[in-house]
């Protein structure tokens, strides 16, 4: 591993941490962070050493007590730091006696209140005692794998009616590394993720960027074995021209998908006073991202639906795209979506055409259904019409992609069809969306048995539709590149592993 | 009530109730149609008298079944026929001779296949008997309230593991109506409408719109007391300008909000062969929409959304909106949004921002949140400050409406600020919306408490931002009609009872 990929990864699988700030009483962040490591070796999730700092206290957690990190007897490879802001500068000079690589400071109260010497300070003892920064004022990582968590907001939240919830889930491991600029944004996208079953490989919050940037954290990911997809919250970002020959490099092997705020006049003002960041201007960024390959989202939804899809399925290299239904309206809305987004529905090729009208004619599918693209096999649907038709549809060289709407509501469907329509897809390589419109029993059942078996579900049409669209930016991205062969091939590889 | 609403009552009011093709077996449409009206008769929900019709039965589930409708002893108000196609001229040609006043023909095979003729023979016949037809080829009504309930799609299926599911609910009595010209959607509706706790107050599922138009529901609604939303599903309209004049008298006093399917080439080619729609230009629809009040959705999302926030919180009478977060990224994605859709976030006035730096002088509100607009309270935030600074934005007589986000994963947030917030929006006649991110337990619960309270409450930022933006769409109609003084009247007579 290169040296600069290597300090990083004292972030992620650090030998040894110490919390500087751990503290015992329950509502301080200093808490909530020592606890989520200490409860992580307990588990035997988090293996190297423990130490928490502070000079007010003997032991915490059953973990002996050290006034300052120079006490600490061995060398430490990560701190994290919830510390007064003005006190930072001096840990900062203290960690580089510990050989120190890499600190998270949490606390907050520099840059972003305007206390920009103050951050310079702790840039510069960072430095001179070769040490990255995460941070300030951020909620640095969430590694499941080896136990990292330096979220001061506790999995579960006490009600004052004295109820125990889940308030800020940590999601399980998989393959998407989540990036923020925004802490809030971050915790809310670990419940989100959560909710919607969908794995975590890294999660990075970023605060101010004094030292480590997206760039950097970027080409750490593109190296790392368990991310396939990088999302991304940004309101700036720094040195743009790194970035962009970053982030190029990493979306010929994995898809990156950005939410940027602060687009407009007032949306910038308000990032200013929030991150202090400078938006710059919207066209520059949205061309910046085109030529990089970065699939920019339309809003949060959008966000983390593209993500879902490109995490699952493999891109599209075409924009025409087939959609199979049971539900007229709900099919005519796909349609009138795609078509908004530039893609295109066309009639299917002739001989799928006449395929279709022998299965009319030999009635195993309706003669009422209709079969030139969309195909619209009615509310009488079974779940073998469903298969037949899939596996017909994926054969036309034509379709780059099918959208499936299968509503469960149809009498006639048992839930066979969600096996075997699924089991279609993976004879393919080529990309198989779907939606269920609901959200009662039988809908999210469905939508959830999609998913495990490796098909996104959506539970809008436009959802569906626009997930299809970031497929195909992507698949035509790598092709514009020349990547999208090596690319399917080790989607194809990883599929067959599954 | 005048004739013709009268008879369109018979839809919804009947004291008699014939099912046409009423059977035993199971699976079949007739079968499940018959048991929703003797279920709900058996609970006590629907009173009128019922009577199935079948030649080849002697009762149904208890009932005693005649063979043809002119054996019945008495006069029936409503019918609903499952027979054949080519059957129904016939038994219309009967029931006039049982002073039926409406039916609702289920049965499809008529012009969506080409059957026109046919169709114009149905037509023929109810004219001359009275009779007004919905449908065919429609799944009829649904109003809680009295039990009729036409759909052929029963509540529960069996999946072929056994498991009796949810699959089609039906939602709770409420003050939406639903209406659809899309069957498949309908359904989908009913699911998404239960999911989401929102209450129903009548259901429609218009078919091939033979004789009842949607024109003569939206009148018949207009007089419905338990209705102040519509919803409406369409494809195309027929009798433009009946439909334009009464949309007009509607909207004055009622929100109407659709969703319009088959927007483009590919897609008005869809919806033809869905339900033989012509779609038409789409400029002229949302020219006519607009011109008539009638908002008009960008997606399924947006539909429902701002559905459910005209149900619950008044218009807003002016475009520039007040944010109040916990969490700055997402206060930056609500101005995003809202920019993009053409409201504004402007600063609040000076008297406010003064209040607010009183507030912060006084320790009140922390030193370090932003109070221009978005005020951003931090992830500090406790559940006072919500709660003042809520009752403070409200006060700024350049605020029209307030998006609230208040993510609940705030360390110092109990559920406190839920029933505070929610009680400060009922000082003010502004609408409140408010967002909270997350899938798990506390977003899932605090969602629904704010629903309950009234606030309808979203998932993502845009969402929330959207829907404002119906708020506002439909406000600022009102006011140029000169309606928005007595709309907001009557909104508030009913607040007050609630």
């Amino acid at each position: 591993m290169e040296e600069s990929l290597r300090k990083l990864d004292a972030f992620f699988n650090p030998c040894s941490v110490a919390v500087i700030g751990a503290t015992k009483k329950v509502d301080k962040a200093g808490h909530v962070i020592f606890k989520n490591f200490a409860t992580n070796k307990q588990r035997g999730v988090f293996k190297g050493d423990l130490y928490p700092v502070n000079p007010g206290e003997d032991s915490i957690l059953g973990f002996r007590c050290y006034p300052s990190i120079k006490d600490i007897p061995s060398d430490v490879e990560l701190i994290v730091i919830i510390v007064p802001a003005k006190v930072v500068p001096s840990v900062m000079e203290e960690a580089a006696s510990k050989n120190v690589q890499a600190a998270i400071i949490v606390s907050a109260g520099f840059k972003e209140i305007g206390n920009l010497e103050l951050e310079n300070q702790v840039v510069a003892a960072a430095q001179k005692g070769g040490i990255r920064v995460l941070g300030p004022n951020c909620l640095g990582i969430y590694y499941s794998k080896t136990g990292v968590d330096s979220l001061f907001l506790p999995e579960t939240k006490v009600l004052t009616t004295g109820e125990d919830v889940i308030a800020t889930p940590r999601p399980m491991p998989g393959n998407i590394a989540m990036l923020t600029q925004s802490g809030a944004f971050g915790v809310a996208a670990l419940d989100y993720l959560t909710g919607q079953q969908m794995g975590v490989s890294k999660f990075v919050s970023f605060g101010n960027k004094c030292d480590v940037t997206d760039s950097e954290i970027l080409n750490y990911l593109l190296h790392d074995k368990e991310t396939r997809v990088i999302l991304a919250y940004v309101e700036d970002i720094k040195r743009g021209r790194d970035f962009l020959k970053v982030a190029k490099k990493v979306t010929a092997k994995k898809p990156v998908v950005v939410i940027k705020s602060g687009k407009g006049e007032a949306g910038a003002r308000a990032a200013a006073s929030h991150t202090g960041a400078i938006a710059g201007s919207d066209k520059i960024y949205a061309a910046a991202f085109e030529q990089a390959g970065v699939i920019r989202a339309r809003d949060m939804e959008e966000f983390f639906d593209v993500g879902k899809a490109l995490a699952m399925q493999p891109p599209a290299l075409g924009k025409n795209i087939g959609i199979l239904t049971d539900a007229g309206g709900p099919g005519v809305m796909t349609v009138d979506e795609l078509e908004m987004l530039g893609l295109t529905v066309e009639p299917f090729s002739e001989q799928v055409i006449q395929e279709f009208e022998k299965l009319k004619a030999d009635g195993v599918i309706l003669k009422i259904a209709a079969t030139h693209n969309p195909v619209d096999l009615t509310g009488s649907v079974t779940d073998d019409q469903f298969e037949i038709a899939a596996d017909l549809m994926f054969q036309d060289s034509e379709i780059d992609g099918i959208i499936f709407l299968g509503l469960h509501h149809m009498p006639g469907l048992r839930e066979k069809y969600i096996d075997s329509v699924a089991k279609v897809a993976r004879k393919y390589c080529k990309p198989l969306v779907m939606c269920d419109i609901g959200e009662t029993e039988m809908a999210l059942y469905t939508r959830s048995r999609f998913a495990r078996l490796g098909i996104p579900s959506y539970s809008s049409p436009e959802d569906a539709a626009r997930s299809m669209k970031g497929l195909v930016t992507y698949g035509l991205y790598l092709q514009k590149n020349n990547c999208a062969e090596e690319y399917l091939k080790e989607y194809l590889q990883r599929r067959d592993k599954q």
